[in-house]
Protein backbone atom coordinates (compact mmCIF):
# COMPACT_ATOMS: atom_id res chain seq x y z
CA UNK A 1 0.00 0.00 0.00
CA UNK A 2 1.26 3.86 -0.87
CA UNK A 3 0.19 6.25 1.77
CA UNK A 4 1.10 9.59 1.50
CA UNK A 5 -0.27 12.94 2.53
CA UNK A 6 -1.46 15.35 -0.62
CA UNK A 7 -3.16 19.21 -0.67
CA UNK A 8 -5.16 20.12 -3.22
CA UNK A 9 -7.28 23.42 -3.29
CA UNK A 10 -5.62 24.60 0.21
CA UNK A 11 -6.95 21.37 2.49
CA UNK A 12 -4.24 18.95 3.25
CA UNK A 13 -4.93 15.16 3.99
CA UNK A 14 -3.18 11.81 4.14
CA UNK A 15 -4.22 9.56 1.40
CA UNK A 16 -3.87 6.23 -0.09
CA UNK A 17 -2.66 6.11 -3.57
CA UNK A 18 -4.11 3.46 -5.78
CA UNK A 19 -4.23 3.01 -9.83
CA UNK A 20 -7.54 5.09 -10.21
CA UNK A 21 -6.34 8.08 -8.09
CA UNK A 22 -6.11 9.08 -4.25
CA UNK A 23 -8.50 7.91 -1.46
CA UNK A 24 -8.62 9.64 1.20
CA UNK A 25 -8.04 8.66 4.88
CA UNK A 26 -8.80 9.67 7.91
CA UNK A 27 -6.20 7.79 10.04
CA UNK A 28 -3.25 6.69 8.06
CA UNK A 29 -1.19 4.97 11.20
CA UNK A 30 -4.02 2.59 11.85
CA UNK A 31 -5.44 0.26 9.31
CA UNK A 32 -6.53 3.08 6.67
CA UNK A 33 -9.50 2.50 4.52
CA UNK A 34 -10.14 3.96 1.16
CA UNK A 35 -13.27 5.71 0.98
CA UNK A 36 -15.25 7.99 -1.29
CA UNK A 37 -14.18 9.07 -4.31
CA UNK A 38 -10.85 9.56 -5.46
CA UNK A 39 -9.05 12.62 -6.24
CA UNK A 40 -6.98 12.13 -9.57
CA UNK A 41 -3.23 12.24 -9.21
CA UNK A 42 -2.94 15.30 -11.37
CA UNK A 43 -5.07 16.94 -9.16
CA UNK A 44 -3.61 16.74 -6.09
CA UNK A 45 0.02 18.02 -4.69
CA UNK A 46 2.56 15.22 -2.87
CA UNK A 47 3.58 16.47 0.47
CA UNK A 48 6.09 15.16 2.72
CA UNK A 49 3.78 11.90 3.16
CA UNK A 50 4.43 12.34 7.19
CA UNK A 51 4.93 15.02 10.08
CA UNK A 52 7.66 13.73 12.17
CA UNK A 53 7.80 14.73 16.04
CA UNK A 54 11.04 13.55 15.56
CA UNK A 55 13.42 12.12 12.73
CA UNK A 56 15.92 9.73 14.67
CA UNK A 57 18.89 9.59 12.38
CA UNK A 58 21.93 7.00 12.45
CA UNK A 59 25.44 8.44 11.61
CA UNK A 60 27.76 5.55 9.79
CA UNK A 61 25.70 3.03 9.36
CA UNK A 62 27.52 1.73 6.08
CA UNK A 63 31.13 0.25 5.99
CA UNK A 64 31.32 1.82 2.83
CA UNK A 65 30.46 5.23 4.24
CA UNK A 66 32.36 4.77 7.28
CA UNK A 67 35.29 3.95 5.49
CA UNK A 68 35.34 7.20 3.16
CA UNK A 69 34.74 9.93 6.08
CA UNK A 70 37.61 8.26 7.50
CA UNK A 71 35.94 6.83 11.26
CA UNK A 72 35.91 3.61 13.28
CA UNK A 73 32.89 1.44 13.28
CA UNK A 74 30.84 2.22 15.29
CA UNK A 75 29.91 -0.65 18.32
CA UNK A 76 26.06 0.97 19.16
CA UNK A 77 24.37 3.26 16.74
CA UNK A 78 25.28 6.66 16.77
CA UNK A 79 21.89 8.97 16.69
CA UNK A 80 21.54 12.74 15.99
CA UNK A 81 18.01 14.38 16.18
CA UNK A 82 16.63 16.53 12.49
CA UNK A 83 13.92 18.90 13.53
CA UNK A 84 10.56 19.03 12.19
CA UNK A 85 10.98 22.25 10.35
CA UNK A 86 13.55 20.61 8.14
CA UNK A 87 11.18 18.29 6.54
CA UNK A 88 9.95 19.18 2.99
CA UNK A 89 7.94 16.73 0.54
CA UNK A 90 8.89 15.47 -2.82
CA UNK A 91 9.26 18.33 -5.73
CA UNK A 92 10.32 20.92 -3.10
CA UNK A 93 13.40 22.81 -2.85
CA UNK A 94 16.19 22.39 -1.20
CA UNK A 95 17.69 26.17 0.34
CA UNK A 96 20.99 26.30 -0.05
CA UNK A 97 22.04 28.56 3.08
CA UNK A 98 24.19 31.37 3.78
CA UNK A 99 26.01 29.73 6.83
CA UNK A 100 27.49 27.07 4.58
CA UNK A 101 30.15 26.55 1.89
CA UNK A 102 29.83 22.80 1.07
CA UNK A 103 25.84 21.12 1.30
CA UNK A 104 25.90 17.40 0.38
CA UNK A 105 23.39 14.99 -0.60
CA UNK A 106 23.17 11.84 1.79
CA UNK A 107 20.78 9.31 0.49
CA UNK A 108 19.05 7.21 2.94
CA UNK A 109 15.96 4.60 3.66
CA UNK A 110 13.55 6.11 6.39
CA UNK A 111 11.34 3.50 8.38
CA UNK A 112 7.84 5.65 9.45
CA UNK A 113 6.48 4.72 12.96
CA UNK A 114 3.07 3.25 12.50
CA UNK A 115 2.51 2.95 16.69
CA UNK A 116 3.94 4.59 19.96
CA UNK A 117 6.34 2.31 21.13
CA UNK A 118 9.04 2.13 23.53
CA UNK A 119 11.47 -0.97 24.45
CA UNK A 120 11.11 -2.89 21.51
CA UNK A 121 12.67 -6.49 21.07
CA UNK A 122 14.21 -6.67 17.75
CA UNK A 123 11.75 -9.69 16.83
CA UNK A 124 9.10 -6.98 17.35
CA UNK A 125 10.08 -4.12 15.82
CA UNK A 126 8.24 -5.16 12.44
CA UNK A 127 4.77 -4.61 14.35
CA UNK A 128 5.73 -1.00 15.26
CA UNK A 129 6.20 -0.39 11.18
CA UNK A 130 4.04 1.29 9.40
CA UNK A 131 6.57 1.24 6.30
CA UNK A 132 9.73 3.14 4.30
CA UNK A 133 9.74 6.20 2.56
CA UNK A 134 12.91 7.93 0.62
CA UNK A 135 15.07 10.50 2.60
CA UNK A 136 17.92 12.93 1.46
CA UNK A 137 19.99 13.27 4.88
CA UNK A 138 21.30 16.78 3.59
CA UNK A 139 24.42 17.94 5.13
CA UNK A 140 26.37 20.99 5.52
CA UNK A 141 29.67 19.07 5.33
CA UNK A 142 32.00 22.22 6.38
CA UNK A 143 29.73 22.79 9.34
CA UNK A 144 29.40 19.19 10.15
CA UNK A 145 33.51 19.19 10.80
CA UNK A 146 33.71 22.31 12.62
CA UNK A 147 31.26 22.06 15.40
CA UNK A 148 31.98 18.78 16.21
CA UNK A 149 28.50 17.77 16.50
CA UNK A 150 26.38 17.51 13.96
CA UNK A 151 23.30 18.80 14.87
CA UNK A 152 23.56 22.13 13.00
CA UNK A 153 25.37 21.06 9.92
CA UNK A 154 22.02 18.99 9.76
CA UNK A 155 19.13 20.30 10.66
CA UNK A 156 18.55 23.96 7.93
CA UNK A 157 15.43 24.32 6.78
CA UNK A 158 14.72 22.07 4.04
CA UNK A 159 17.62 19.84 4.63
CA UNK A 160 14.97 16.71 5.23
CA UNK A 161 13.18 15.11 2.06
CA UNK A 162 10.58 12.79 2.47
CA UNK A 163 8.61 10.92 0.27
CA UNK A 164 7.22 10.54 -2.19
CA UNK A 165 4.86 7.76 -0.61
CA UNK A 166 4.77 5.79 2.51
CA UNK A 167 4.97 1.74 1.40
CA UNK A 168 3.92 -1.01 3.33
CA UNK A 169 4.85 -4.48 3.49
CA UNK A 170 8.09 -4.52 2.05
CA UNK A 171 11.65 -6.03 3.53
CA UNK A 172 12.95 -2.72 4.69
CA UNK A 173 16.61 -5.08 4.89
CA UNK A 174 16.70 -5.61 1.16
CA UNK A 175 16.16 -2.61 -1.05
CA UNK A 176 18.29 -1.30 -3.47
CA UNK A 177 19.09 2.44 -2.92
CA UNK A 178 21.13 5.05 -5.46
CA UNK A 179 21.23 8.56 -5.84
CA UNK A 180 21.57 10.64 -8.83
CA UNK A 181 22.58 14.17 -9.38
CA UNK A 182 21.63 15.87 -12.23
CA UNK A 183 21.17 12.14 -13.62
CA UNK A 184 24.17 10.47 -13.00
CA UNK A 185 24.55 7.76 -10.68
CA UNK A 186 26.50 8.97 -7.32
CA UNK A 187 25.38 6.94 -4.54
CA UNK A 188 24.80 2.83 -4.67
CA UNK A 189 23.77 0.35 -2.27
CA UNK A 190 21.41 -2.30 -0.25
CA UNK A 191 19.89 -1.72 2.85
CA UNK A 192 21.33 -5.38 3.19
CA UNK A 193 24.94 -3.70 3.82
CA UNK A 194 23.32 -1.95 7.16
CA UNK A 195 26.04 -2.13 10.12
CA UNK A 196 22.86 -1.94 12.37
CA UNK A 197 19.68 -3.94 10.70
CA UNK A 198 16.20 -1.62 10.67
CA UNK A 199 14.53 -3.69 13.45
CA UNK A 200 18.13 -3.54 15.58
CA UNK A 201 17.80 0.22 15.42
CA UNK A 202 13.93 0.51 16.19
CA UNK A 203 14.82 -1.58 19.03
CA UNK A 204 17.54 0.87 20.03
CA UNK A 205 16.06 3.75 19.38
CA UNK A 206 13.20 2.97 21.38
CA UNK A 207 15.09 1.89 24.58
CA UNK A 208 16.48 5.37 24.68
CA UNK A 209 12.84 7.48 23.12
CA UNK A 210 9.69 6.70 22.87
CA UNK A 211 8.49 6.54 19.21
CA UNK A 212 5.40 8.04 18.26
CA UNK A 213 3.14 7.40 14.69
CA UNK A 214 4.68 9.31 12.27
CA UNK A 215 7.96 9.36 13.84
CA UNK A 216 10.58 8.46 10.98
CA UNK A 217 14.09 7.10 11.49
CA UNK A 218 16.84 7.41 8.91
CA UNK A 219 18.99 4.09 8.54
CA UNK A 220 22.31 6.00 7.54
CA UNK A 221 23.56 6.77 3.87
CA UNK A 222 25.92 4.62 1.78
CA UNK A 223 29.08 5.46 0.26
CA UNK A 224 29.52 8.28 -2.79
CA UNK A 225 28.16 11.77 -0.20
CA UNK A 226 29.23 14.59 -2.65
CA UNK A 227 28.44 18.32 -2.78
CA UNK A 228 25.13 19.80 -4.44
CA UNK A 229 25.23 23.35 -6.32
CA UNK A 230 22.20 25.53 -6.62
CA UNK A 231 20.48 24.54 -9.79
CA UNK A 232 21.30 20.70 -8.87
CA UNK A 233 18.76 17.81 -9.45
CA UNK A 234 18.98 14.94 -6.84
CA UNK A 235 17.21 12.21 -6.84
CA UNK A 236 16.77 8.87 -4.07
CA UNK A 237 15.81 5.89 -5.72
CA UNK A 238 14.61 3.03 -3.46
CA UNK A 239 13.26 -0.48 -4.87
CA UNK A 240 9.28 -0.18 -5.17
CA UNK A 241 9.58 2.91 -3.04
CA UNK A 242 9.57 4.99 -5.95
CA UNK A 243 11.99 8.39 -6.51
CA UNK A 244 12.03 11.41 -4.11
CA UNK A 245 13.39 14.10 -6.32
CA UNK A 246 14.09 17.99 -5.12
CA UNK A 247 16.24 20.70 -6.64
CA UNK A 248 18.76 23.11 -4.95
CA UNK A 249 18.08 26.57 -4.81
CA UNK B 1 2.47 36.78 33.43
CA UNK B 2 2.62 33.27 34.57
CA UNK B 3 1.63 31.33 32.14
CA UNK B 4 1.20 27.53 32.59
CA UNK B 5 -0.17 24.11 31.40
CA UNK B 6 -2.48 22.35 33.76
CA UNK B 7 -4.62 19.20 33.71
CA UNK B 8 -7.72 18.74 35.92
CA UNK B 9 -10.63 15.96 35.70
CA UNK B 10 -8.89 15.08 32.50
CA UNK B 11 -9.19 18.00 30.67
CA UNK B 12 -5.45 19.95 29.86
CA UNK B 13 -5.59 23.23 29.26
CA UNK B 14 -3.09 26.40 29.09
CA UNK B 15 -3.72 29.20 32.11
CA UNK B 16 -2.53 32.23 33.45
CA UNK B 17 -1.81 32.13 36.80
CA UNK B 18 -2.94 34.86 39.25
CA UNK B 19 -2.94 35.42 43.18
CA UNK B 20 -6.67 33.72 42.72
CA UNK B 21 -5.91 31.02 41.05
CA UNK B 22 -5.54 29.64 37.46
CA UNK B 23 -7.41 31.28 34.64
CA UNK B 24 -7.51 28.98 31.37
CA UNK B 25 -7.15 30.97 28.30
CA UNK B 26 -6.96 30.09 24.64
CA UNK B 27 -4.33 31.61 22.70
CA UNK B 28 -1.35 31.07 25.01
CA UNK B 29 1.20 32.60 22.33
CA UNK B 30 -0.63 35.39 21.34
CA UNK B 31 -2.06 38.27 24.07
CA UNK B 32 -3.59 35.95 26.20
CA UNK B 33 -6.57 37.19 27.85
CA UNK B 34 -7.79 35.65 31.12
CA UNK B 35 -11.73 34.95 31.41
CA UNK B 36 -14.31 33.07 33.71
CA UNK B 37 -13.74 31.90 37.00
CA UNK B 38 -10.40 30.68 37.97
CA UNK B 39 -9.21 27.05 38.87
CA UNK B 40 -8.02 26.64 42.94
CA UNK B 41 -4.35 26.49 42.37
CA UNK B 42 -4.32 23.25 44.87
CA UNK B 43 -6.95 21.78 42.51
CA UNK B 44 -5.37 21.42 38.95
CA UNK B 45 -1.73 19.74 38.41
CA UNK B 46 1.15 21.77 36.67
CA UNK B 47 2.45 20.24 33.55
CA UNK B 48 5.02 21.24 31.25
CA UNK B 49 4.17 24.58 30.84
CA UNK B 50 4.86 24.07 26.82
CA UNK B 51 4.53 21.29 24.16
CA UNK B 52 8.08 22.35 21.94
CA UNK B 53 7.78 20.74 18.89
CA UNK B 54 11.84 20.82 19.10
CA UNK B 55 14.33 21.74 22.30
CA UNK B 56 17.22 23.60 20.56
CA UNK B 57 19.87 23.61 23.52
CA UNK B 58 23.62 25.00 23.45
CA UNK B 59 26.59 23.69 24.60
CA UNK B 60 29.33 24.85 26.36
CA UNK B 61 28.08 28.34 27.22
CA UNK B 62 29.55 29.19 29.97
CA UNK B 63 33.41 29.50 30.72
CA UNK B 64 33.21 27.99 33.67
CA UNK B 65 31.17 24.68 32.48
CA UNK B 66 33.81 24.77 29.59
CA UNK B 67 36.32 24.47 31.46
CA UNK B 68 35.25 21.78 33.75
CA UNK B 69 34.48 19.65 30.98
CA UNK B 70 38.03 20.36 29.97
CA UNK B 71 36.53 21.93 26.36
CA UNK B 72 37.88 24.81 23.96
CA UNK B 73 35.15 28.08 24.26
CA UNK B 74 33.21 27.49 21.21
CA UNK B 75 33.57 30.40 18.96
CA UNK B 76 29.84 29.87 17.78
CA UNK B 77 27.10 28.12 19.46
CA UNK B 78 27.22 24.22 19.64
CA UNK B 79 23.62 23.11 18.99
CA UNK B 80 22.36 19.74 20.00
CA UNK B 81 18.82 19.07 19.91
CA UNK B 82 16.40 17.26 23.11
CA UNK B 83 13.03 15.22 21.47
CA UNK B 84 9.91 16.23 22.73
CA UNK B 85 9.26 13.02 23.90
CA UNK B 86 11.65 13.68 26.69
CA UNK B 87 9.86 16.56 28.17
CA UNK B 88 8.15 16.23 31.72
CA UNK B 89 6.63 18.74 34.10
CA UNK B 90 7.30 19.96 37.46
CA UNK B 91 6.98 17.43 40.03
CA UNK B 92 7.20 14.35 37.85
CA UNK B 93 9.88 11.27 38.13
CA UNK B 94 13.36 11.52 36.05
CA UNK B 95 13.99 7.93 35.07
CA UNK B 96 17.05 6.34 35.86
CA UNK B 97 18.01 4.42 32.27
CA UNK B 98 19.07 0.90 31.99
CA UNK B 99 21.62 1.92 29.57
CA UNK B 100 23.83 4.37 31.56
CA UNK B 101 25.50 4.09 34.69
CA UNK B 102 26.00 8.28 35.19
CA UNK B 103 22.98 10.58 35.13
CA UNK B 104 23.72 13.98 35.57
CA UNK B 105 21.89 17.49 36.48
CA UNK B 106 22.13 21.04 34.37
CA UNK B 107 20.18 23.30 35.49
CA UNK B 108 19.41 26.30 32.15
CA UNK B 109 17.48 29.00 31.65
CA UNK B 110 14.83 28.18 29.04
CA UNK B 111 13.63 30.79 26.24
CA UNK B 112 10.39 29.69 24.91
CA UNK B 113 9.32 31.24 21.60
CA UNK B 114 6.38 32.98 21.42
CA UNK B 115 5.48 33.35 17.79
CA UNK B 116 7.19 32.08 14.46
CA UNK B 117 10.13 33.84 13.44
CA UNK B 118 13.26 33.09 11.11
CA UNK B 119 16.46 35.00 10.11
CA UNK B 120 16.08 37.15 13.51
CA UNK B 121 18.34 39.86 14.15
CA UNK B 122 20.37 40.08 17.37
CA UNK B 123 18.33 43.04 18.22
CA UNK B 124 14.58 42.05 17.51
CA UNK B 125 14.81 38.60 19.10
CA UNK B 126 13.18 39.74 22.32
CA UNK B 127 9.96 40.55 19.89
CA UNK B 128 9.69 36.73 19.47
CA UNK B 129 10.24 35.18 23.03
CA UNK B 130 7.28 34.46 25.17
CA UNK B 131 9.26 34.28 28.54
CA UNK B 132 11.75 31.65 30.15
CA UNK B 133 11.21 28.96 32.00
CA UNK B 134 13.33 26.59 34.22
CA UNK B 135 15.24 23.45 32.76
CA UNK B 136 17.50 20.58 33.74
CA UNK B 137 19.33 19.38 30.57
CA UNK B 138 19.39 15.90 31.86
CA UNK B 139 22.22 13.52 30.61
CA UNK B 140 23.89 10.66 30.57
CA UNK B 141 27.45 11.58 31.05
CA UNK B 142 28.93 8.10 30.32
CA UNK B 143 27.46 8.07 26.32
CA UNK B 144 27.56 11.48 26.33
CA UNK B 145 31.66 10.48 26.09
CA UNK B 146 31.26 7.06 24.49
CA UNK B 147 29.12 8.57 21.54
CA UNK B 148 30.84 11.60 20.34
CA UNK B 149 27.49 12.87 19.59
CA UNK B 150 25.21 14.37 22.45
CA UNK B 151 22.37 13.38 21.05
CA UNK B 152 21.80 9.77 22.75
CA UNK B 153 23.16 11.00 26.51
CA UNK B 154 20.30 13.46 26.19
CA UNK B 155 17.32 12.18 24.61
CA UNK B 156 16.13 9.80 27.17
CA UNK B 157 12.42 9.55 27.71
CA UNK B 158 12.10 12.16 31.03
CA UNK B 159 15.41 13.88 30.26
CA UNK B 160 14.27 17.45 29.57
CA UNK B 161 11.96 19.04 32.92
CA UNK B 162 10.55 22.28 32.47
CA UNK B 163 8.57 24.69 34.26
CA UNK B 164 6.48 25.39 36.50
CA UNK B 165 6.07 29.06 34.39
CA UNK B 166 6.51 30.50 31.22
CA UNK B 167 7.57 33.97 32.93
CA UNK B 168 6.88 37.28 31.02
CA UNK B 169 8.38 40.18 31.00
CA UNK B 170 11.91 39.42 33.22
CA UNK B 171 15.02 40.19 31.45
CA UNK B 172 16.77 37.14 30.52
CA UNK B 173 20.04 38.18 30.59
CA UNK B 174 20.47 38.91 34.32
CA UNK B 175 18.92 35.74 36.04
CA UNK B 176 20.56 34.21 39.24
CA UNK B 177 20.21 30.59 38.61
CA UNK B 178 21.38 27.72 41.07
CA UNK B 179 20.45 24.09 41.36
CA UNK B 180 20.29 22.04 44.42
CA UNK B 181 20.30 18.53 44.94
CA UNK B 182 18.57 16.93 48.18
CA UNK B 183 18.59 20.50 49.11
CA UNK B 184 22.39 21.21 48.82
CA UNK B 185 23.72 23.88 46.40
CA UNK B 186 25.29 22.88 43.52
CA UNK B 187 25.23 25.08 41.06
CA UNK B 188 25.45 28.92 41.15
CA UNK B 189 25.53 31.53 38.52
CA UNK B 190 23.94 34.67 36.52
CA UNK B 191 22.93 34.04 32.96
CA UNK B 192 25.24 37.36 32.62
CA UNK B 193 28.03 34.80 33.05
CA UNK B 194 26.65 33.34 29.22
CA UNK B 195 29.35 33.54 26.52
CA UNK B 196 26.35 33.94 23.66
CA UNK B 197 23.37 35.91 25.32
CA UNK B 198 19.90 34.88 24.58
CA UNK B 199 19.58 37.42 21.73
CA UNK B 200 22.50 35.91 20.22
CA UNK B 201 21.32 32.28 20.20
CA UNK B 202 17.62 33.03 19.28
CA UNK B 203 19.43 34.99 16.04
CA UNK B 204 21.30 32.24 15.17
CA UNK B 205 19.13 29.55 15.94
CA UNK B 206 16.74 31.32 13.73
CA UNK B 207 19.47 31.44 11.12
CA UNK B 208 19.56 27.43 10.94
CA UNK B 209 16.25 26.64 11.62
CA UNK B 210 12.47 28.05 11.76
CA UNK B 211 11.47 28.43 15.17
CA UNK B 212 7.83 27.76 16.33
CA UNK B 213 5.37 28.91 19.05
CA UNK B 214 6.18 26.95 22.27
CA UNK B 215 9.80 25.94 20.89
CA UNK B 216 12.59 26.05 23.59
CA UNK B 217 15.92 27.13 23.61
CA UNK B 218 18.38 25.77 26.31
CA UNK B 219 21.25 28.36 27.28
CA UNK B 220 23.63 26.02 28.54
CA UNK B 221 24.76 24.99 32.06
CA UNK B 222 27.06 26.94 35.04
CA UNK B 223 30.06 24.65 36.37
CA UNK B 224 28.68 22.55 39.18
CA UNK B 225 27.57 19.50 37.38
CA UNK B 226 27.39 15.99 38.91
CA UNK B 227 25.77 13.00 39.23
CA UNK B 228 22.45 12.06 40.70
CA UNK B 229 21.33 8.74 41.93
CA UNK B 230 17.68 7.13 42.13
CA UNK B 231 15.73 9.15 44.99
CA UNK B 232 17.82 12.05 44.90
CA UNK B 233 15.54 15.16 44.58
CA UNK B 234 16.99 18.11 42.30
CA UNK B 235 15.97 21.33 42.52
CA UNK B 236 16.13 24.32 39.22
CA UNK B 237 15.67 28.04 40.82
CA UNK B 238 15.78 30.84 38.71
CA UNK B 239 15.51 34.12 39.70
CA UNK B 240 11.57 35.35 39.91
CA UNK B 241 10.88 32.23 37.43
CA UNK B 242 10.25 30.00 40.14
CA UNK B 243 11.56 26.63 41.25
CA UNK B 244 11.36 23.51 38.94
CA UNK B 245 11.09 20.52 41.13
CA UNK B 246 11.84 16.71 39.86
CA UNK B 247 12.70 13.61 41.91
CA UNK B 248 15.14 10.63 40.00
CA UNK B 249 13.77 6.84 39.95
Amino acid sequence: MKIGRFSSGGKTFYGIVEEDGVYEVTHPFARPEPSGAPYRVDRVKALAPCVPGKAVCVGLNYRSHAREMEQELPKEPILFIKPPSAVIGPGDFIEYPDMSARVDYEAELAIVIGSRCKNVPVEEASRFVLGVTCANDVTARDLQGRDGQWTRAKSFDTFLPLGPYIITGLDPDRLDISLYLNGELKQKSNTADLIFKTGELVSFISRVMTLDPGDVILTGTPSGIGPMERGDRVDVVIDMAGTLSNTVK
